[in-house]
Formats: structure tokens, sequence, C-alpha cells
């Protein structure tokens, strides 16, 4: 136990957990160097499986792991469940939430994205995101319950409007949750009602720009557009989210608004960087990403980094060029190794390595049960294949044997009875629920 | 969907479905009756493993399955998702909490038993007990962010006090929580953290009468008692629990008081029968259960019965004594059972069933690791053997193939590696530690 505290070591204080905290922590495992790594939450998440979990088909453990669990053997690392709430770059100095300042050699600051609302925080309350295990709970509480209170209700209006449920935001999560959505209303719940026919559920995906999934090629956004009609998904492009409250969106579409009523509402559309960005005192984009140079240092900073979601980070092609790198886990674990190799390598006293270039190793996205588009360089591919090829990279870069093991027997048991495991929820995660019932 | 809304049909309505509920709803799938089944939840619990949820041993859903799914091939059931709020026993309905009424022909009430603070409400804030899996989870967020805190804080005593648990109630549950919780102190965190050493925590187990599991022959409380203080649990009978807050708990011991601090304080001491049984208006006894008599049923209403733990309920044997039905699973399973048996002899104009006689298969209880004690009629064993016992009687009796083969797989994983499989929590099931961190 002695080496964490040792003070001759050279101290990084990395700030946050997912995918870019967690590689720059491993790749600094190092002689010469000792971490501490703090992050609010105690398990590093494999976000690209949230919406499995708030759509009931993994339980919370499947796609998380305790971060000192995972970090056990690494012997120079410290991890720390706190909040960073400032940032002295001065005094080389964290301060947490609770006043303990901690004094830093180097600073990674790894510390993500939440919901933007574009300014209107009031849609909150009744349009969730989804970010955290907290949000996925909250939210599959809120899909079963709407079920649930449909099957009780007696009035008709009341029902229909249990039974629309809005994803706002075409990207991946957003379509991901659509298609579950679909699956769910028309399979899943098949025979489990007297009352109500879940297969009368609506769902509608609203989507501000022209075409879902605007990262891919605009012939894979129309194949998964095809995709989830197949799926019983109401595509709305060009809707813009004008309004939401208790009963329903309004949208405004072709220079019409109209309402939806609603009772179930998924906020997939808007991301903005961590508040802690602001904390650094240096040029945001309009994101509120903290704008980074080729180290992926702040100006006049050459010991504090910024990496993933947080960073507006330019990949420096090898023509010269440069373009901005995208907020996916690729690039943020790359990120990561980057930080972690310019401070072994100042450490070293040996060259920097060249500036940040980001491996683009394509992109996936699943629709639901047999769906899914691939844009992987040269191939772009859809349909059951990219499904297969979705699945297989998915358990691949999941934490843990273990993990890989449940979650692979969990979806083959989901395709063969169409059934989800984690069907259940703690009657506290349903506020909304309480009230009504 | 014609059957369940028939009402030439006997329209039998059963209010919970814990073990007696669900019972009760199976046994009466049969012609000419059709079943209304509410809860306030949408699962059913294998409570006997609800420690295991709380202490990160398992997830959720390998205990709890919806209510709907498991009886969604049973077409004479509705399942609705509400609470009842009172019942009009001379109309013959149930009000529910948002003011519908229920008319029935046959009422099951199984609405089971909650914890008590035997008029110390005030100290649920502090020392939360275990009945759902909202309580699971909140006791799973206390658990973990007590090592956590202690880690962080700089401050002695605080990180004494931090690492200090105490469980209050030496009956299965209290004895099995205090069990887990010294094996994950000195094995599952053995090597994660870097400032405290997990295994100096200090847990403890506090019981008012002289001896731990009550229940059991003294013999094999004597044998629990060495089995707990050789996990490393201090066990204090005794003991009688005069305050709770939130920096310990004071006790009364041989005539002389004192204070234990402690942050963590788990309530396993008292249970309450459902306030339901006060909306019936019938005798009850000192727990608030209601006196049924030899079908179940409460005085002047043969149409309805009490079963399971909401239940005073007598065991008339064979030599015409009779005998108090236990709090256990089996007991409301055959009080479900006899109930529906006592309807179908009605509808059929048949002899009613004898008066219900209880079936005693024995009590098991669990220690930890290797541990457990038996007393199965004329065998009484602990030990080993008798932990691998409870082991598989737990997973026969768990609902599902899935969940027996993933607990199964869980527990040898465990077994092997110490590690607890579950040992994330969502950041909103901490309050206490929002205020903190």
């Amino acid at each position: 136990m002695q080496a964490p505290s040792d003070s001759t070591l050279h101290h990084v204080l990395i700030i946050g957990c997912g995918f870019g905290g967690l590689e720059a922590a491993r790749a600094l495992n190092r002689p010469g160097v000792r971490i501490t790594l703090i992050d609010r939450s105690n398990h590093h998440l494999f976000q690209p499986l949230l919406y499995q979990v708030a759509t009931a088909g993994l339980s919370a453990p499947s796609i998380a792991a305790p971060i000192r669990h995972m970090l056990r053997k690494q012997r120079n690392v410290t991890v720390l469940m706190a909040e960073a709430s400032s940032i002295a770059k001065a005094q080389r100095q964290v301060v947490l939430a609770d006043g303990q300042r901690i004094a830093y050699d180097s600073l990674i600051v790894a510390s993500g994205a939440t919901h933007s609302y574009f300014g209107r925080d009031e849609w909150a309350a009744h349009a969730p995101g989804l970010k955290t295990l907290a949000d996925a709970f909250q939210l599959r509480a809120k899909l079963l319950s709407a079920f649930e209170q449909a099957e009780l209700s007696n009035d008709e209006a009341e029902r229909a409007a249990l039974l629309n449920f809005i994803v706002i935001g075409a990207g991946p999560t957003g379509v991901e949750m659509a298609g579950t959505l679909a699956e769910i209303a028309r399979h899943t719940l098949r025979n489990e009602f007297r009352r109500i026919d879940p297969a009368q559920a609506q769902v509608m995906l609203l989507e501000g720009s022209e075409r879902v999934l605007q990262a891919f090629k605009p012939e894979l956004s129309e194949k998964a557009r095809q995709q989830l009609q197949g799926l019983g998904v109401q595509v709305q492009t060009g809707a813009r989210v004008v309004a939401i409250d208790a009963k329903g969106v309004e949208i405004e579409q072709a220079g019409e608004r109209r309402r939806i009523a609603a009772r179930t509402v998924v906020w997939a559309a808007g991301v903005a960087a961590s508040p802690l960005g602001r904390a650094l005192e240096v040029p945001l984009d309009r994101a509120g990403r903290v704008i980074v140079d080729g180290s992926l240092n702040i100006p006049d900073h050459a010991e504090v980094f910024v990496i993933g979601d947080l960073a507006a980070a330019q990949s420096h092609e090898k023509d010269g060029s440069t373009k901005p790198v995208p907020g996916v886990s690729p690039g943020a674990k790359q990120m990561g190794r980057h930080a972690a190799q310019s401070i072994l390598a100042r450490l070293a006293g040996s060259a920097p390595p060249p500036p940040f270039r980001y491996l683009d190793y394509g992109a996936l996205a699943t629709i639901g049960r047999k769906a899914a588009v691939a844009d992987v360089g040269r191939w772009q591919f859809s349909g059951y294949f990219a499904w297969l090829f979705w699945l297989f990279v998915h358990i691949y870069f999941l934490i843990g044997f273990r993990n890989r093991l449940v979650v692979l027997m969990d979806w083959a048991w989901a395709y063969w009875s169409f059934q989800r495991y984690a069907r259940v929820y703690a009657e506290t995660a349903a506020p909304a629920q309480a009230d009504k019932v």
C-alpha cells in the first residue's frame, strides 16, 4: 500500500471513469506514476447497452462493473467516489464537493456529457433522458407502468394516451429505444393483458432533421427508416419539438403545429458537455465542450488534458487536414491512451506522440430484433447480418467474461422467447406511478 | 378474452401476489371461476433471497418475475397493478387507491407483512428494513457507499463509524445479513481500497432475546452463533435497542446502557401485518394479524379469506390440538391452496376441506459461505452440508428455469471468486450519499 501515496511519484488525477478515463488509467500503469481516479458513481458503465437496461432486456450489473474492482490489481491507482466541483489550475488542485482538495501533477478531465434540453430544462420532468443507471431504472419503471396503468384505467382517452410512446431524437439511442419499444408492445407483452391489447400501442420517433441516424450515410439512414417502420414505429422527420408537458408533445412540422397526446416521452435528442468544462475557464465550443489542441491540452496548461465527450478535439489526418472527433466510445478510448502517452513521454524526457489522430473503425446502430445498420470502412450493410455483427461487437467490448456470458445467454433467450428478462422495477423508482395508484 | 369478464362466473378477488396469493390464483385455474389479482408492484418476489440483492450477490430480476408474465397462460386471471385501500365487506367490494371499486364473490386477502419499529417509526430513516426490491436497492447503496465514504474520509473517528455495521434482530434475515456483510468486508473487497482496510470493518448482530434464530432448537442456535463468530460477526444477545439515530445505536444489555457509533444500521427485528388487516374490522392479534378460523375465514364472512403473513391461523393437528402457523413461505402457500379448495368445494356443492393443517417441512437458515443450520424433521445439522442443502432448496423453489440457471452460475462464480456480481448502484438510490459527496 506504499506506492499510491508515495509523493515522489508523478501524480495523475483523472476525473471520470467512462471509456476515456478508464483507458487513460490503464495506460498509466507504469513505474514512476501514481493515479487518483475520481468518479461520482461506483461503477464504470457500458453506455452503448444502457437502453437495454431501460427496456428491461438486461439487468444493471450486466453492463456495469465496480470501478475499484476493475482496477484492484493496478496497485498505483486510488479510486475515490466523489464529485469534482471546481479546478484550481494555478495551484494544480481539484476541489471536491465536500471541500477536500486534491493536488495533481497532471490532470485528465474526462467527465463526459449529460442531457441537454436546449435551455428548456422544464422538459426534463416529462421527457427523461438516458445517461446513468438511475435514468435507466426510471425509464424502465415509466415504460412498464404505462402499460399497467392502461390495463387499470376505465377511461378510453386516458388509455390511448398511456399507450402512446414518443421518442425524441433519432440518433442511435433514439432509434434503439423506439425499435425496442415497438418490439415490447408487439411481442413481449402479447397475451399478458386482459383489458388492453399492448399491440395497439403507438411508438413515434420524432427527429428535427430530415433523416434518422444523421451520422450514417443517407442510404443507411433510409434502410434504418424502413426497418423501423417494419417494426411498427412511426418515423416523423423534420419534426421540431416546441413544447413538452405531462399530457404530451407539441411539434412543428412543415410549418404546422400539432399536439400529440402521450404519457411516456423519452428524450434522446440533445447532449451537452459536463459542467466541469466551464470550471476550466478556457474557450468552449457551442455544445460547451472544451477546445483542446493536438496534445488534448488546454491553452497554457500542458499538464491539463481534456478527453472524451467533454473535449472538442480534432483528428490530425495524414494529409495535414483536421476533422472533428465524433463523440463515440472508440474516440474517448483513443484520447485516453493519447493523453497517457503524452504524460509518460514527458516523464521519460522523450519526444511527445504525434498530434492526436482518430482511427475510425466505422459506425454501428441496432434498430431492434434482426435489424441494424453498419458502416465499416468500405462496407455498408443492414438487416440481419448487421444485427449479428452489432451483437458480437457489443458482447466483445463488454467488461468481464461473466458479463459476456450472461448477456449472450440473455439475448439468446430473448431471441427465441421474445421475452425480456428484467421486467421488474422497484416501487420507489416510479414516482409518477405512486401518485396515480 | 371473454372468460375473465364473464359475469356469470364466480369472481375471486385476490389482494397480494406473494407466495400465498400466487398459490391461490394457480389453484383456482378451474372452469366456472374468474380471478382478479391485484398487487402494488409488478412482480412476485422470491423474498428468501432478497438479502442477496441487498448484499450485491444477485441482481433484482433473478429473484423477481413479472406477475402477469407468470400467469399469462392462465386465461381466467386478470392482473391489476393497484393498491387496495379499503374493503366494503357488506357490499362485497374492494376500493382501490384511485377510487375504483371492484366487486367480488370471494375475497382472498394476502397482503403480507411490513417492518415494525414497535412504535418508533422515526427509527426507519436510520435503520432501513428489507421487504421490497426498493428496500434492497436502498440497503445495497447504503452498504457499498459506507466503504466508499470511509475511503474518502480523512477523519479517523468518522472512518471507524463508517466501517461499523449493525444488524438489529437475529432471525433468519438478520443472521444472513450479518454473515454476508462480514464476508464482504473480509473477502469481497480485499485489495480494492488503498486508504482503508475493509477487513477492519466491524459487523455486530444485536438480538433482544437470549439466542439467535429463536425459531430453531437451542443446539442449532448455538451452532449458528459459533458460525457467525467464525465469520467475524460480533453477536450480542440480550441486547435491547433503546435508541437509533444518524450517529449510531444505543442499547441496554445486562442492565447497562451504552452507545455504539455506526453509520449503517439494518433493521431485521420487527414485522407487522399489512395495514389492510385493520380495514377488515375484525379481531386482530397483537401483531396486527387477522384471527381466522379453520377455513381461514373471518367471522360471519365465509366468502372472505385471509392467508399468509397477514393471518393469525392455527394448524389443526391430528390429535385435535391446535398450534400457530409460522410466518414462512410454505405456510402461506398451504393457506393459499386451502382457501382455493374451500371456494371450489362451495361452488361444486361438495364437502368443505378439513380444517387447515400446516405441514411442517422444517426450517433452514444460512449464515454465510459454507455455513447454515437445518432442522428437518428428525434431522438437525449445520455447517457445510446444511449450506449445500439450503442452496439447492432455494434454487429449486426459485421461479423459472432461467433464474435457476443464472443464480446457480452466480453462486458458483461467487464461491470460487469470493466476488459479488451486483456491486453497482444507481446514484439516486443513495440519498445519504448525495448529501455527502
